[in-house]
Parts: C-alpha cells; structure tokens; sequence
C-alpha cells in the first residue's frame, strides 16, 4: 500500500505523482501498453506479450506487468491449466494512459534524426 | 555518437527510438524539462535548476543534463568566472518535448487517486 501523500506538487520529493512518473514513464512500460492497447479488448497470454516484446527479459517483463497490475493499470487472470496459463489485458484506467504515452512516443519517432544529429555533432 | 540503425521499428531492439524512449522517460528528465520550459528563454544556472527539483542528487542532475545536451534537447554555457558558473537552457528541440511529457505529467496527477487506490486494494 502506498500512503497518499501530498497532493499537487510534483516537485515535492514525496508528491505521489512523481513517484508514479517514475513507473509510467519506462520503456518496457511504455510499450506493454501500446501491445495491450492495440490487443484490447482481448487479453494477451504472457508469452504472447513477451513475443511481441523483442528484447525484454522475462525477469523485465515480469515486473513491468506486475507494476501495471499493483497500479491498477492492468488486469491478470490466471487459468488453471498445468501448466497455468496467464493473460492480460489494459483495464479502462490503462487504456486511458495510451494516448499520453503514445503522444511521446510520437514525438521520439519525429524527431529521433535530430537527436541522432546532436548525438553525431557531440560525439 | 549513435549509429542511425533502423527507423519506425519501436518493437525492434535496436530502435532508436526505443533507445530514446529510455531517456525521455525517466522522471528527473520529465522534471528538467517542465523546470526548464517555465524558464524559457531564460536559462539556469545548475545550482538553480537544482534548488528547484528537490531530492534531485547532484550526480542524478548532472547526468540528466549530460544526456539532455548530448542529444540536442539542452545547451550549456560556462561562464568564465572563479568558480565557472554553468548555464542551462532549452533548444527548440527540447522546448518540443514539453507539450508530450506535460500530457504525461496529467495523466499521472489526473489519476493518481485511482492508482493509489488499487495499490492500497492489491497491498
């Protein structure tokens, strides 16, 4: 359980707010909800997720997924096969959290040449 | 510098803009980009730019700043005074990375009630 602490400033150390951007705002998190969001409403297994994933670790993923579900974010249903099998879907308050996450993603793809000129120009 | 490697593959491991999504994601680049933006056009002197991210280390600073200059999104100047005072600003680049992130930065004060009440539900 996380204390709710002050509310409204993200520039406190312990502002909520800021404790959750530091979540949202991973690469493995970033793209676990552009999969499940393009899957929603189906559920993806685990497996699937990590295919669709190129370069995530299980370890990796494992705690991104399990960061969603604590959040609230995402949604784990197991099925009691042998062995089980795991699915996931985006709840309605991960889903809302694509746009936001798409508009930067958006942006890093427009303007990656920029950086890659800044990079050369530096380096 | 960064090899250019292949575009408009998010979902291949050596994306660039993947590699960028590493970067532009983390809270404190978040934050010094919102701290920055506000100042814009005028810049900040390191010890400034500090003063107002508390819980920022110094060390965390100056490596978000390092990358933020290195891929074209802050410029530094020093002053040639005993000690050199160093000097923060935005480019336009980086000024365009404010509109995407802040969309990030509501969505987490926007629904941070939510996910403090999943977390508390899941603890």
């Amino acid at each position: 359980m996380t204390s709710p602490g002050p509310r409204g400033d993200l520039f406190s150390p312990d502002c909520p707010t800021r404790r959750l951007l530091d979540r949202i705002g991973t690469k493995w998190m970033s793209m676990a909800v552009k999969v499940l969001a393009e899957a929603s409403p189906d559920e993806l297994r685990f497996a699937e997720l990590r295919r669709r994933m190129p370069g995530v670790s299980q370890k990796m993923l494992s705690v991104t997924l399990q960061g969603m579900v604590r959040d609230g974010l995402a949604a784990r249903r197991v099925e009691p096969t042998v062995p089980p099998r795991v699915h996931y879907r985006l709840t309605p308050l991960g889903l809302s959290l694509d746009g936001p996450l798409a508009a930067v993603r958006a942006w890093a793809e427009e303007h990656m040449a920029e950086v890659d000129r800044a990079n050369a120009a530096d380096g």
